[in-house]
């Protein structure tokens, strides 16, 4: 087994607190932004086509996630996306729903051909991205992390890239090694961009990492104990989200030690 | 007095989890989202005239809300519910500050056109929507829910559908019935967009319902409920959002049973 | 010394509860509003150049925030910036990042050509505004305050108006007068858009109030010893911004009184 030490590169993440650009949708602006800073990291949102390449250059990092389309926004992804490429800046896809609509679809395709370092989605996006039926109804997934693990490792191979599929448990893989993480809460699917938010919290981990694989696990570990951390003292939905702001903001290597739940191997 | 059993309607809306598509507005989007997953809906935002209509199709339920509009999203405001009534799928209109601008009360009047099975406002939007006087300086009411009734009636009758006016009291009529509901919490006005929220739970009690009145009624009995729950545990509007959250989670038909506060009766 | 009585500033807020026109950026847009209605004012996002410069005109007063631009937006904030010059409405400008890149620089040019009664900003804005160097790499501050005290000043002579440098010292001038204000919470920086909330604060002070610079002043002391206070309840930034806004609601004299501590003196 492989080992992926966390707690290092959430220290890292803090202590660069990495400026990471987001193209992201209006529902996860706010929350994705709050996440970003709890976790340590700078968020910033710009999706004007006069601006967002530029921008791209100054940030560390970048997402850029379908969930609210629009004609100026794919052409300022479409630039981001290039822009990431030129400056050697890691950049991060989310296509949320990319199965539900045609106009998704196109879009999920032209933004998987300017090869994004890491695709993080749900089991039905994923296995819809890849190209595969299913694809779920909308941004809710409707297969299980596993039922993703073909086609996630098929798009890595594909982009050269990472590919996460978060869900009650998370696969990782970069086509050579598959990593399977557990933790997390029973509310998380219950508050609104959580998945989104993640995203950012890939990319920060990501900015000015030399392997974007062990970036994405540690990333994704961080967020499963913080999400078991906050189930404990949640009663709902409301105080989820408040004690997950706060637990991300409060978590340390003790925590991620004794809680984190990841395996890597060879990937079929 | 007509019975209506709002515990029966949530437990359905938790059971079949409908997809609520909302073209709604960006202060709303993110706490609309919540609301809905917590009271076990599955929300999703789709404004691009590329893709709006097509995803209507594949919901449960539409909501349309006007309170940050643009000639864009006003196009697939058209389009789904046209959709919607193509596809027989019930949609809700959100009239927010439709007095306000020439504007909105162009665009309000066009979406009445195309007859809302429910619309849901506060008495200052009923009133400037049914074309009298008044209208409000706002998104907030300057009018009592009462004031609004003879206008509520008049709509209903007009579009054929139910007309929710909502405030201190609420009232909902279909033109035939008419319901007042009591519950709540002072505090609810000092959240921004709990309205429009409300408008989405509207929507997830429609889907798949035989008589949008007894699904609308039963939707507001919920909320009123939820909140004066919430204010119970709350010190101010930021507790009370965290509290509200929660208690739309954890409602049961217990606390329905004993302090939904509703009286049905024929309209005048 | 000058005397400004804050207490005396929050009730007429209160009592008035002001229209305030926000044209602002998606992330802060629903945080905003639940600020504004904390306080006690009445928020409105209005920003479609269909409508926007008519509904300033209903407005108390005005805010342009620059925090995610598009062409559209643009013009509907020189239009309405222009309409609360027309028609006396007071207007403050939020330049957020405006260093950042050619398009907010330009943009930051043309609205500060428009008179802005009030700019509230980070060190790093306003220095960029001002025309120096520096500027910041994104939303951060990259500056303290201080470092912002001349081009402040500058800037308000220049424009005759306002100028509010935020951080973890606040800076007011009229190029006249030169307030500093101390308080708030080191957590502060770690909740998205709260300056960009803040904004709409000072122009919740500034509707009716016939001195700018003592209202301006009056806002940001309200703000820092509601932030105090939040921050002795607070464990994260998640529990920060649900303790913030029911400070906000909660504050009163006796608070301000005994924990406000502002020095009013003449500019250099």
């Amino acid at each position: 087994m492989l080992a992926i030490d966390p707690a290092a590169r959430l220290a890292r993440v803090r202590e660069t607190s990495p400026l990471v650009h987001n193209i992201t949708n209006h529902v996860a602006m706010n929350s994705m932004a709050n996440v970003l800073l709890a976790i340590g990291a700078s968020p910033a949102m710009v999706h004007a086509r006069e601006e967002a390449a530029e921008f791209t250059a100054l940030a560390g990092a970048l997402t850029i996630n379908i969930g609210t389309l629009s004609p100026h926004w794919v052409e300022a992804m479409e630039a981001s996306a290039l822009a990431a490429g030129e400056t050697g800046r890691p950049w991060v896809l989310d296509p949320v729903a990319v199965g539900a609509t045609r106009y998704r679809r196109e879009t999920g395709a032209r933004l998987l051909a300017l090869a994004p370092d890491v695709i993080r989605g749900n089991a039905s996006e994923i296995i819809a991205l890849a190209g595969q039926a299913g694809g779920g109804r909308g941004v809710d997934s409707t297969d299980p992390a596993e039922a993703a693990r073909d086609a996630a490792i098929r798009l890595a191979r594909q982009t050269d890239g990472v590919v996460a599929v978060t869900g009650e448990v998370d696969l990782v893989t970069d086509g050579r090694r598959l990593a399977r993480l557990e933790g997390g809460h029973p509310l998380m699917p219950r508050i609104t961009t959580l998945g989104c938010a993640l995203t950012g919290v890939v990319a920060a981990f990501l900015a000015g990492a030399e392997d974007s694989f062990e970036a994405t696990v540690a990333a994704l570990a961080c967020y499963a104990v913080a999400g078991e951390l906050a189930g404990e003292a949640a009663r709902g939905p409301g105080s989820f989200a408040v004690a997950f702001l706060d637990a991300l903001y409060l978590l340390d290597g003790e925590a991620l030690a004794a809680r984190a739940r990841l395996e890597v191997d060879h990937a079929p």
